[in-house]
């Protein structure tokens, strides 16, 4: 295989839907796919799924399609997902217990290791195998270099310190979702889900019929 | 003010996050802000937040900084705040239910209106105001014309089906959950918020570490 280096950033999230519908395509015991159809299934162009794949190498043969299992594989490891990553969770409100009850992590390679929380009414809580801790204690995940990857579903309050705290032990990766810009060094990618900023794109939209002929939009 | 049409929809992301900052800072008692400021508060250049308030007319005067009332209205104008804007969530599980239970939303001008789930267990079930109906009369609320927003929390294999539904029953913005690419028609929008495409962005940063010299990424 070729340099991974070649990926480009922005192909990244294309890549992730991509993998997910080939492991579905491997799982119904197909071993080829066309870009059109994966494009079909991805709401993409034909075009950008030759581009995207290009990277990956030869997999494809005109007019046969990608070998599904040489593309699964490439992508696999491309993603990162020929390991197992641990997440911390900071915070176990609405989102984190819905979080921590989801099953869906561990079959994509993701499992929540640790949990905190700043409440007395949450500290000490199981949620399966994870009980939660004091979040006052968070830096005690510097001694488990496994952990790069968290999860930030803190208050609005709490939430640039506890960053800085994760930060400072060890993590290189927040999903956050506390509604604010987190200040982090170079080095460390925050990445936020903001329901909030999600919605007003919509009623910024129905405020506005022009904008309504976008049709789907992946973001 | 100015023609509406005239705001680019990229920037209808960064004007949320500006709303929220003037917003805070409004409560504060202060009554400017520069834009250099509200590019310290939400990642952004100074020339963007310039460029992207351009948009509303001139509310800064050079070295004194915007006048953070009339951003305020004219920024909520823009994202269509002066109105409620009511929400059927489909899918009362682990996300579901946690939305239900989020006060965040009222706040800011959105708010849970009706809540199907395909379970039994969930049928009937209450929360606060909101008790939880069938699925399967989803298609009820296209007797309530103020719905056109649509939270879809359901699994994977229904889907395509209840956004179907949705659509067909007058919603028109969809915030999908599920971890597929639904096809709509023109004139609806969909936005995904896929945890796991999050989470192998991650994986893939984590293991190519040539990539993390990018710093913050708002995404």
């Amino acid at each position: 295989m070729q340099d991974k280096k070649k990926i480009p950033k922005s192909a990244v999230s294309r890549i992730s839907l991509y993998l997910r519908e080939v492991t579905r395509i491997e799982e119904d015991g197909r071993d080829r796919i066309s870009s059109a159809e994966l494009g079909d299934y991805t709401g993409l162009t034909d075009a950008q799924v030759r581009k995207d794949l290009s990277h990956f190498g030869q997999f494809g043969i005109s007019g046969t399609g990608y070998d599904v299992s040489k593309l699964k594989t490439a992508m696999r490891q491309i993603l990162g997902k020929d390991n197992i990553w641990p997440i911390v969770l900071a915070g176990v409100g609405n989102i984190g217990s819905a979080l921590l009850r989801y099953p869906g992590f561990k079959s994509q390679g993701f499992f929540i290791k640790e949990a905190f929380d700043s409440s007395r009414k949450k500290i000490g809580r199981r949620f399966g195998d994870i009980t939660v801790k004091d979040i006052k204690d968070i830096g005690d995940i510097e001694k488990d270099k496994s952990i790069k990857i968290a999860i930030l579903a803190v208050s609005l309050e709490g939430a640039q310190q506890v960053a800085d705290m994760l930060v400072a032990s060890g993590v290189r990766c927040i999903l956050n979702f506390a509604p604010c810009v987190l200040k982090v060094n170079n080095g460390v990618v925050v990445r936020n889900i903001d329901l909030s900023n999600e919605l007003e794109n919509f009623s910024f939209t129905l405020s506005q019929p022009a904008m309504l002929k976008n049709g789907t939009e992946i973001s």
